[in-house]
């Protein structure tokens, strides 16, 4: 039994695509809001290996986001937005709606084990969103902490150094495989978690169990049925 | 008005004489265990001095607290304990009881400010003191996030940068003026709150208000009253 819950964020515990496809179409545009979504977080992993690679020097999500959306306005040919309303539609990040399962599974789960993030989403970004969603961690670890992005190990063994636990005492929950796959390098638990509409109802994900993971589970809340919670 | 709240942890929000008294005193040592909190607590600010003056690399609180109590057993000349009563009597730290109204207070302030730690313990302890307590933090931020010890500027600051806020928006509640008199130098809005019996009743604490301070508060309720939660 892990003592550590460390939770993926973006898509695990928030549905990103659903909640700024709704901003998006909101604001009148002209555009997909969808196709806007998934082209803002396709810019998503580029940018981190920027900074991993050292041509970026540290950097927050909430920049590394501004830069992939100004590329993007142009590239969508928006320019109705000031300032402001760039540096709001930004912030969209901070307001992603969670899962229908996730705050519920997150309270059953908190009563048995610590529960924390562990996301590349800076600090700031994190606390917001568990403000607004009411997301009831016990700690919000993040990237910003590590001063590094996950896949690397500095941040899924930050975790079990942060809690002063061995690194199996740890487990990480997400809808990724690849997020898995590092953490379990590391020697961290694994739980996967079926997030079929991560990128939308049009582009339906592949959610088949991987034997390699400890555990796989339907929902937050039957992740805490299978952990007794 | 401020739109966030952070807290002083030690003496402001958990009562580290007292607790540490009880449970000293209940390990039945043969020294008194309010001047064994004393002394511990004593070693504290000296400790933190050789981080920030570069005499130690980066240590956590834990691992301060650790090497103080290595000297305290010698010097109270406990020669009982084993390595694991050590560490467990060490993480009394992760254990200390908050005043009784911390934990009604932080839940009214919370449903009106985004309210913060800003401890120069560290996260781990932060989080499981937290879990214990009931204390309903929104993010737990630490010296460990900002690499820098209070009063260090970068800590205060800090807590501005992780929320993209300008430092007035920012309040340090404390019930230690030299800590509220550093947020102020960088800025930030200063709330002092009476603990009269941070040293334990054969100490009493003179808390008379001073001018500099935005507020005064004989307790996190009465905080909360006069910051309309």
């Amino acid at each position: 039994m892990p003592r550590i819950l460390a939770f993926d964020v973006f898509g695990t515990v928030v549905d990103w695509h659903g909640s700024i496809s709704r901003e998006v179409d909101a604001m009148a545009l002209g555009v997909d809001g969808g196709e806007f979504a998934l082209a803002w977080r396709e810019g998503y992993k580029p940018a981190m290996e920027r900074v991993m690679s050292g041509e970026l020097g540290w950097t927050l999500i909430d920049d590394l986001h501004r830069m992939i959306l100004d590329g993007l306005l142009r590239q969508f040919g928006i320019d109705a937005l000031d300032e402001a309303q760039k540096k709001h539609l930004n912030k969209v990040w901070h307001r992603l709606d969670p899962w229908p399962d996730s705050v519920e599974g997150l309270r059953r789960l908190k009563t048995r084990f610590t529960i924390c993030t562990l996301s590349n989403g800076n600090i700031g970004l994190l606390a917001n969103m568990a403000k607004r969603a009411g997301l009831p961690w016990d700690c919000i670890l993040s990237a910003e902490v590590f001063r590094a992005y996950k896949p690397h190990p500095a941040t899924y063994l930050g975790v079990a150094r942060v809690f002063d636990v061995a690194p199996q005492d740890v487990m990480l929950v997400a809808a990724h495989h690849d997020d898995l796959a590092a953490a379990r390098a590391c020697g961290l638990g694994t739980a996967y978690v079926e997030r079929p509409l991560e990128f939308g109802a049009g582009r339906p994900k592949d959610v088949s169990p991987r034997p390699e993971n400890d555990l796989h589970a339907a929902s937050f809340t039957a992740l805490a049925d299978m952990l007794g919670c």
